[in-house]
């Protein structure tokens, strides 16, 4: 069955092109996927990144400029790795040139961004896909399996997290390459579209739709010097964010994100707690589930705590013997492999532009929430 | 020395009757207290109880109307170990007649009920306490230490939870002697006052005063039998309460409380982030405290997990050796040992009456919010 | 009901007096017991001593030797609470009075010394226990009752430790009241009869009989100040002992002690492998036993934390409720109330001396084995 | 800065031979190494494994017999990941015919073996190395470096096991292709030279040689079928295997291997315990170290739970963020790096096959001691 070739632009040369480009290089020996994806071209603006970066991956060219990669028909697939100003006039000049689009997250900066994107892949329709990877951590994706099946019950609370410490110094500036996360033009906002993103696009995977939000938000150092200019300007970003929440299905939820939390490195948490079970999940273990079964006879009823490393755990038949333990870039490359999967089967990959949207328009909600001092409800 | 004899005289045969009469019975076998505290009368509402639970504890005799003990001359001391609707009354009329107070807490039902009753205490110019014990674990006591040190530097965050699964059954009635907790006439409120009140009064100690919070409560099981009548009625207390929160000092908080937590029996639990340092603490393993330091050396650095049994951790040269630890009822022992050195110095233990109706106001206002929903200043 | 009065007379007031002095007078309030524990009285060497623990913990009389105790008519029991050196004189002397006798472990230095306190207490057909009180941690109880349900299946490991690291310092002395432990001449040996006698106990109550040993000691230290006279000497103890065992039942086990091991204090663990489930437990979190149930659906198979704090675990219903925990004293106090319940029932306390010689059995051949550096066989 | 080639032929397409593959194709990408692995070969003794083999990791070829790869003189290196019993034979003419040598721990079955590979590859005076990739696991080269610092100060114990449950069921088979490690003929041994060979290493390592052991060892299951016969044999492996050891340098150790350890799937764990600190790991979560340091304040020591994922780690500044873990295969690719850095600088990457060797000399004692029932001397 010999596979067929497909082609991928990637623009973007950061820490997610690389995590992206060992997808792409690592799926087809662990997975047994229709496509071979092949790393034809990588964009990035500046020409000697490109070379190294291409070198490094074994991209077979180098573009400075992304829209050279459209322009080329021997490139089927656009992946969108670069920073989240550049996605949605990337992606819909992809769709209109009838690539498929694959686009890190978050989808655009606002919902009125990702909302154009969506239209965009859809008119086209071309297979699309946004980089939520911790869905494909194993045990989030188990997670997700025992509450489809009905393990839970009746949810009462979802609990989760995502905790940084790497911008408590008033030395760390804002903008430039490295650092354009801290630059509310670029990124669109603080940790509420990067951290809060990944906490509400599992949640509303797990848990089905947020009807409103409280939130706060707060900038704890109010000036940084820029990394290009090193001139000190107000930061805009919000370095924290926290907001409680109300499902569709009558569960209460706490959500919290923040680069001001000492000791954590990017402990990314949660926790579903239903009628008859309750799971919890964290990314500093990613390779553990914790499972509580009230099921369990009283006396010996305890929090199981799931070295999610055998081969009838999501995944996990692909890699090593039980035991042994995989690590975060795998994630993408589960997701990678889903990706192809769908394009052979017809089933296109979750999340699509469409699922993704969602999580902006939660985002939305929250930013506007801790404006307004009030409850927001959640577009659609 | 001789010890002067404190005579107690008890409300309540119940669950906090037992922890407090054990306080009592143990403090001076293991604290250098200048005060021998006797047992002298409890007083319960049911005669048969209060005989046996005197018998059990070494009382010397049993009431059943606890006017009589205010009544006894020969009592120094009445504690208040009843249900929350009972605290107001006989605090009040016990400092009216001169008798120092101790009261378990919340305080009163609302901050109103609670203000009185400071007044009461304070005019008749009475020692007395709220019997916040958590304050008195020695993981938390040492956090406490360490914050007044200066150790953590700013803070950023206030993390606090109380998680319970106990009333997920629709079976579990309310009302009556045990279940009055989900009386919300006797109780004043669900888990708000019950739970959220113990990681309101040590985040009070821990982190200073509460400026404004956002709230939600719901009510899962909306009817429930009554425990003596078997009557199904409407359910009037909140199941679960969780805010988000601004500290005067400017860090950014959530609490929540529930007695929906599937596997968690009593996990109260807490964090704090500052700028240099972290701590972390949960009532299921309470004798540990993690700590993260973020001077240590940038390779080696990592939470700790501080097995408090030590001689220089607070309380614990008084028990075993180190590594052996020690348990919940520990902490009411060691407020009361606070308290009879209080009396010794004339330096009045925390929290007092005064201390412990802050907490009322922070309570009052989280269930204004989850009204209003709105932002809600803290009174005070 | 009038309970009957058991005069209790203590011998020794150090660690191991306060904790059976607090184990009498705690047992009442919590267990429904046929006995009431009187204090009568404590002897020490000390005078002054005496006097000051008579009166901290109610002991209703104080002598300074042991043998003014056994002389009393009023006094239904002796409970040895001294150096391991008195306890066959003091044991036999007061089961020839026909004392009851609790001793603190281990039984006798050697197994000859504890056979001839066996049969001392077998010839006077009084009551007897020794106070080895793990076997009471509600954990270790329960293991023990899923071990007796068959739970495990077959048996293939034992895997088990004691580590501290209290004497690693060359100024700690050895000799006198304080550190008997560190005098060979006074405690029979070092770890193996402190340390890894509890050890070895717990091991053959859970798995059966040992068949046979091969071990190591050694002195890492090898000279200290005596304690009294200051004066260096060799020291003469194993500061660590370590063995392999094979149980009666065929499977394989580890034993280790030391008091070397830094960062532990008192960190007693053990594990059991069976066929169809595994246990694991330590003395650093008590309350909690680990657990595996290989009969767990597949993909959910996971270690149980199991906080042992529900009324249906050994011990817990007298105690406070679910999730808050009890500490090491208890075990004492369980030890107290099944003694006592014995006396009712005429069914003894485990272990009796009898049971107790066992492990002076074990730690003889232990030591045996590390001198002459073959397997030995245990004897019986 | 173009990269030399090093064309590689690979003996095994089993778990090693994935293991290998992969970082052979990771290494360049994430270290920056002089050389370029080329995967030209494959040899494995089904034709039909070999192509598919081939075709998924990108080998530009396929033998159906190793000799084929040595006669090859495109081949520079000979990397040998079949089973134990045929390492000697290919190692040996691998050398002789000049090619460098990486092979699959252990080095041989016994120590006489694995001495003529020795002598072979430094006759021939090729690079050589066996993988012994568990030194390679971050947190374990961490651990090197604090005790080459001498932050440790004076070891006293060193403590380690390799606990696994897979073969528990009398099912499981004997030999053939998955199960030739329970053949002695094929392995050599059963978990002495499988699991505790890994433990040896590891520790020969961290702490200096070994002098002698004492051990056990026992085969719980007698018989099993053959995997390709079905016919029903005795065992001729050690299914389980522990020992005491004295090392060099005066600390004590145990050492425990074992297929019957319900619960754990590869649960290899080290701890080290010295004067000033202490160090443990464990492969479950092999992300982890564990670090206590007594130079800590004495209220506020604790066993460090260190998450190795930051720049300053051993090799984590090659792969992604602070707080990101890495997983199994990656102890390989660092291997990889290591030996490929060796060849640049002339220094060659440990362990070589001398180094590998001792750990032969210490599973022949240990085995030696198991049949003896005594103390044995480690070989050198």
């Amino acid at each position: 069955m010999a596979k067929k070739k497909l082609n991928i632009g990637m623009v973007g040369a950061g820490f997610m092109g690389r995590t992206h480009s060992n997808a792409f290089r690592q799926v087809g020996a662990f997975f047994d996927v229709g496509y071979e994806p092949v790393l034809k071209a990588i964009a990035t603006r500046h020409a000697e990144g490109a070379a190294s970066f291409a070198g490094n991956w074994g991209f077979e060219s180098a573009e400075s400029d992304w829209r050279k990669l459209i322009e080329r028909k021997d490139i089927d697939l656009i992946d969108i790795a670069s920073p989240n100003d550049t996605h949605a006039e990337i992606a819909i000049a992809a769709a209109q040139a009838g690539k498929m689009v694959m686009c890190e997250k978050p989808l655009g900066r606002t919902a009125a961004e990702a909302g154009k994107m969506v239209r965009a892949v859809e008119a086209a329709n071309v297979p699309n896909m946004v980089w939520y990877n911790y869905r494909r951590v194993p045990a989030v994706t188990l997670a997700k399996q025992l509450i489809d099946e009905g393990r839970l019950g009746r949810i009462f609370h979802y609990r989760t997290k995502f905790l940084q410490d790497w911008t408590i110094s008033a030395d760390v500036p804002q903008g430039g390459t490295a650092t354009w996360r801290l630059d509310a033009e670029v990124a669109g906002s603080g940790v509420t579209g990067d951290l809060l993103a990944h906490c509400i696009d599992t949640a509303l995977w797990l848990n089905g739709g947020i009807d409103s939000v409280t939130a706060v938000t707060d900038t704890f150092i109010k000036q940084r010097p820029h990394a290009v200019s090193g001139k000190v300007q107000e930061v805009k970003i919000d370095d924290a964010s926290a907001f409680l929440a109300r499902f569709h299905n009558g569960s209460l939820a706490t959500f919290e994100a923040t680069r001001y939390a000492r000791g954590h490195k990017a402990l990314y948490t949660l926790e579903i707690n239903g009628e008859n079970a309750s799971i919890a999940w964290d990314l500093h273990d990613l390779h553990r589930l914790s499972y509580f079964d009230h099921g369990d006879e009283g006396r010996l009823r305890g929090w199981r705590s799931i070295h999610i490393t055998d081969g009838d755990h999501p995944y996990m038949d692909r890699w090593w013997v039980p035991g042994l333990q995989i690590g975060y870039e795998h994630t993408f490359i589960h997701q990678a492999a889903d990706f192809l999967d769908g394009l052979s089967s017809g089933k296109p990959a979750a999340p699509t532009f469409r699922e993704g949207l969602a999580t902006d328009f939660v985002t939305d909600a929250v930013l506007a929430s801790a404006k307004s001092g009030r409850w927001e409800s959640v577009g659609q």
